[in-house]
């Protein structure tokens, strides 16, 4: 059976680039894995035939020979453990890496995603004033201390891992606000991140989905 | 040498039996390993040398002779690759295992953290009561969907595993504040996970901790 991953046929401007098939294509990449896209409309994503595979009637699910996965952290993890592209061999640095993974997942991606989503998802109404100091001061925090552990670090460990792939998809929704201008070592690791070649096709594959369905003007 | 697990001496009382060495503790009970716990006042966690432990300045972090980490999400995959008490030995029963502790991280608690923080972090602030309903929406919604999961199941899967441990402290956030009562399905289920004596012996732990270091009044 070919690897399937599920996806979007077409989302909004604001999300084309981000939505969560990225972070699984880019791992298939860095892996060199080939695999198959199903993609999912609106109508299906909520079905009952797809929620037993994807309980939140998200993007992505995943199915290989070995299992069916939803959840775009744990399916890079179990990429990762098939692929020396994505973690080292030996035992602890591989834990390490889905430490990062984790890192990313739970300390950093629940105080970005409140920080970026504000206007995209409430734009204009009278309480985001009140909430966007917050939210920007929890960032701010955890951007702080990733500057603090990056200096002199070419990558969160002593090599490229999926810890890296999935903290650099968490970060790079600052890039547009200029939010990571003051965190100039955090911003030189997400590029660093960014420019792999692997990220790139993902991008790319991602995209041109999106205009092969975009809606008619 | 012993696994070492750090945990704060006393927290306010609103914290108290929250604080995530609990998720440890109770892996670590489930598992039934042996522990030390290393106190972590709040000069040290910021310190540079705990830093180097737990870069966000964050309890808990751990180490074995294996490895050291941070992130509970982390240390308990960690404690279940090493115990069938946490996750089934069959490769793919231990992947669905780890992919609900990342679900349960990152598709749940974001959104219960939102709701449940309001009040203890930003009580009486106007803008408070125009985020509210976003999160309690965002927060039902993920409940809907575990409530349509859970039905005529026992556990996420077909045993208890480190996902449910995990889904399970994320969830009882929300006991308190009766957000679980419409949800009878999900209610039964953090009821179930809670009645583990695992469980209690890790609560009774924490807060056994605090009740010695409990500021004089």
């Amino acid at each position: 059976m070919p690897t399937q991953v599920t996806a979007f046929p077409w989302v909004p401007p604001f999300a084309q680039g981000f939505v969560r098939d990225l972070r699984v294509r880019w791992a298939l990449e860095e892996a060199g894995l080939p695999y198959e896209v199903i993609l999912v409309d609106p109508a299906t994503k909520s079905s009952a035939d797809y929620r037993r595979w994807q309980p939140f009637a998200q993007v992505p699910a995943y199915r290989d020979d070995e299992v069916e996965l939803f959840e775009s952290g744990a399916i890079v993890l179990h990429i990762a453990a098939k692929s020396e592209a994505l973690a080292p061999k030996e035992p602890a640095g591989r834990e390490r890496a889905m430490m990062w993974v984790i890192a990313a997942l739970n300390s950093v991606e629940p105080q970005v995603q409140n920080f970026v989503t504000l206007d995209a998802f409430y734009g204009g109404e009278a309480w985001v004033e009140g909430f966007r100091p917050k939210a920007w001061a929890m960032t701010r925090e955890r951007l702080a201390a990733l500057e603090d552990w990056l200096q002199a670090k070419e990558w969160l460990e002593d090599r490229f891992t999926v810890g890296d792939l999935v903290m650099t998809c968490v970060l790079r929704e600052l890039i547009e606000s200029g939010s990571l201008k003051t965190f100039p070592v955090v911003e030189a690791y997400v590029e660093r991140c960014l420019a792999r070649p692997a990220f790139g096709r993902a991008l790319e594959a991602q995209l041109e989905t999106f205009r092969r369905h975009a809606p008619a003007a």
